[in-house]
């Protein structure tokens, strides 16, 4: 595992090794069976670590990744975090059934915000049960929380047996921050991952991320750094990027 | 019922009325049990339709609202509807054995703009049998469709039974127009109800949604209209709506 690489790897951190921690994303609403496949022949192509969706394109994606080591992500609770400890496990199984590989779950984040920390345990301990031994990250949206509050949901996740922490959803007020992910992995330590996501759209990024200590990028555009697209080259940009990401 | 009150009512519509027709609504992500105890207290102060939360909320409200006819309306597959129909049948579900009496799904927006009708008529058949009789509002997102495809989706809500069209979760990129209310009237006919939603912060707007032929309202911020204060009024605003609102 890639964890703490800023102790490791004082050099250059190559683009194959950031291609093997990305979750490649797209989690719009408006997002095609086209768009998703799409998506898959990306992550196909540059070996990306998983491909993360929506819950309804889990099966699709199974299937379009088969006989290839990239995993299946998605999400649950996603992006509010607002449903029950019940409904979390319970939406983690169907899509356990549909051959998600990987359970990125909203935490419920008024409950956080209120102090309601048994909820916390109990949702994230339901969702690891159902699970059965799959990776699972807690997504904190850090653009919510102070500090503190980011610390206790770090040591419940870990207290709960999840396998990640994880920033953001991309759909909160803003994504992952270096002093974010070094806080998280503070906490948590070696055994757990960080997932940085939200607003990574480069390289340069990404690897200011994993310096802090990430071990995961969830990330929709950073694509374009692999298809060698430089971030101003906006018309091919646009040709390659024909889809609503997130 | 106050359908097409345009065709039956060409005179002032009574903010009685309107109250009447509103779904109080806080489905923010940061929602804490003090905020939603607030809300239940200005819907029964201002004899509101129903509260509408996140599902982690339901039984909370349930309770707040016990010994009136105020009802707990709840949302799946919010916002994004990229859950597969079993997931929202089964959250559906869930949110009924909380105390939930009115269900506002996302219908599947990816799967509307790829012509997957099947998909779209599963899922609102499932939702509408997980309701058990209950009201089943469809959400269209109508700013991600175009006026064939809102009149597609109008049409499978119909055929499917659910009771109601909805313009709106209030997470996309525009709420509720003049325009799609009256679209999404003409396809339903007065069998079913239409609800505005999204953006609908003043009584003048309301009206105009009212007239075009809407018969319920979602709404956050409109209850400030009801304590007497005036958009213009920030201060004000600002101490009465503490809270993060959607």
């Amino acid at each position: 595992m890639l964890r703490n690489m800023s102790k490791k790897i004082p050099g250059r951190i190559r683009k194959e090794d950031i291609a093997g921690m990305i979750d490649h994303t797209i989690l719009g609403p408006t997002a095609t069976k086209a768009n998703i496949k799409k998506i898959c022949e990306e992550a196909k192509r540059f070996n990306f670590c998983s491909v993360c969706v929506n819950p309804a394109h889990v099966k699709f994606v199974k299937n379009e990744l088969a006989g290839t080591n990239i995993k299946v992500c998605t999400v649950i609770g996603f992006p509010l975090g607002a449903t029950t400890p019940k409904e979390k496990a319970e939406d983690t199984k169907l899509a356990i059934q549909d051959g998600a590989d990987e359970i990125d779950m909203v935490m419920n984040i008024g409950a956080m915000i209120e102090g309601d920390y048994d909820t916390i345990r109990k949702e994230v301990s339901a969702v690891v049960k159902a699970g059965h031994g799959r990776i699972v990250k807690v997504i904190l949206e850090t653009a919510y929380l102070n500090d503190g509050q980011k610390r206790v949901a770090c040591r419940i996740a870990k207290e709960c047996k999840a396998s990640f922490v994880k920033t953001s959803t991309g759909f909160g007020p803003h994504g992952a921050t270096v002093h974010d992910i070094k806080l998280m992995r503070d906490i948590v330590g070696m055994k757990l991952g960080v997932k940085a996501s939200g607003g990574i759209h480069t390289l340069k990024n990404a690897r200011k991320m994993i310096r802090a200590g990430a071990d995961r990028i969830g990330a929709s555009s950073l694509v374009k750094e692999f298809y060698g697209i430089s971030i101003q080259d906006q018309t091919l940009q646009k040709n390659i990027l024909k889809r609503k990401v997130y």
